[in-house]
């Protein structure tokens, strides 16, 4: 996309607040919860609230709300290839830990915002990219899953479709996370958000990281190990309507 | 200031660096310092060298460059009121765990990186404010203590100026704080790099944050508690030009 838009300086600093949805031709997808969020998030900055959006209709691809103290600025634009590649054919992943002690974040914590200051966020996949990776997943210093650069965790464990708790974690709380957990029962499956270990992470069934646009991409590598495929993979993107 | 310019919604991402130096009438303060931390600073977010800075001359004020993937951008705006005060009258501060373990940050952390993500910098300010202070200190998970928001922490205790290493803290390295140290001979003082805890902090004779455009703040309060003006903080605001 080469549009562009008038800034002050400032609002460079990543000082502002974002939501990243998935859009299609019925409109956006989970558009109620990520305004939610979108406004939860200005909150936690110090932001007024946000203004009303008009969902944009008969489209599909991604949309992108940004909130600073200057600009609301809504855009669309198509679905990048990576995306749906790494969508049909699943993610190899690393895991890093991130040197931070769960439930210790600073009293002006943004753990739970969507903020605009993701150079870490950047870096981190960048750092993948390096290491033949297509994306990481964070871990505490006591090997707590925490959470991805720009997705939930979400795995199968015999009937358990589990989440991290994004409040006990300090993360992002994932609205894909959320509406497939809230799903889980229609198929059989039981909700749990619970802390676990990376190490009882890797035996789970199968792992997805769980984001807006992307919906489901597989784990197929952890760390170097190869895992099975699951066939709850497109069973889960039919239930999300992917 | 009112001055705009034109960027992708990309940029708002924070994915960029940027300095902030003090203008002189002579120049740009310690200027090539600053061009070779944006160098450094750009490498560690896997950005090309930064495009060269025609200096301004003949002007005081702040100066500041930005650089993302696709904006170079440099300002000058006045010195704000707070700044002058801070540096004349010193900061009450309040300390804050951060809740990271020094020493293990992921490998592409951008702890030594200036990047434009600096909403939680804003964020700890905006709860010092509410809180009735004007800076905070951050400290470790194990009482280290780190830096500042926007500045670096220095202490005198004897003969001894000090300043946080900031390869082992995995903070940014301070440009005024070394420069400052590599003055400390010149008027007696033993300048020392090294860890230390906040409750020894709190033993020093004098606790300041440093900074490019402030200059030195001293600690008036930290953590509630008074503290006794330094004669060293003219001294030194002289020595480094102020």
């Amino acid at each position: 996309m080469n549009e562009q838009i008038l800034v002050s300086p400032t609002d460079l600093m990543g000082d502002g607040v974002f939501e990243t949805l998935h859009l299609r031709p019925s409109g956006p997808w989970l558009f109620d919860q990520h305004l939610d969020r979108l406004a939860r998030s200005a909150e936690l900055l110090g932001l007024p609230p946000p203004p009303p959006v008009t969902p944009p209709a008969g489209q599909t691809g991604v949309m992108r709300i940004i909130y600073t103290r200057t600009v609301f600025h809504v855009s669309v634009a198509p679905i990048p290839d990576q995306v749906l590649r790494e969508r049909r054919d699943g993610v190899r992943v690393l895991s890093a830990d991130l040197g931070v002690a769960v439930g210790r974040q600073p009293p002006w914590s943004l753990s739970a915002a969507k903020s605009l200051s993701y150079a870490g966020n950047f870096a981190a996949r960048r750092w993948a990219a390096r290491n033949q990776a297509d994306d990481v997943i964070w871990t505490a210093i006591d090997g707590s899953v925490l959470e991805a650069p720009t997705a939930s965790i979400v795995w199968l464990s015999g009937d358990e479709l589990g989440t991290v708790p994004w409040e006990r974690a300090g993360i992002l709380p994932g609205i894909t996370a959320a509406h497939l957990l809230s799903l889980a029962p229609s198929v059989g499956l039981r909700p749990v958000r619970r802390m676990l270990t990376l190490d009882e992470l890797a035996t789970a069934d199968a792992i997805w990281l769980a984001s807006s646009v992307r919906g489901l991409a597989e784990v197929v590598t952890l760390d170097g190990v190869t895992r099975p495929r699951s066939s709850w993979t497109d069973r889960l993107l039919t239930l999300l309507g992917f």
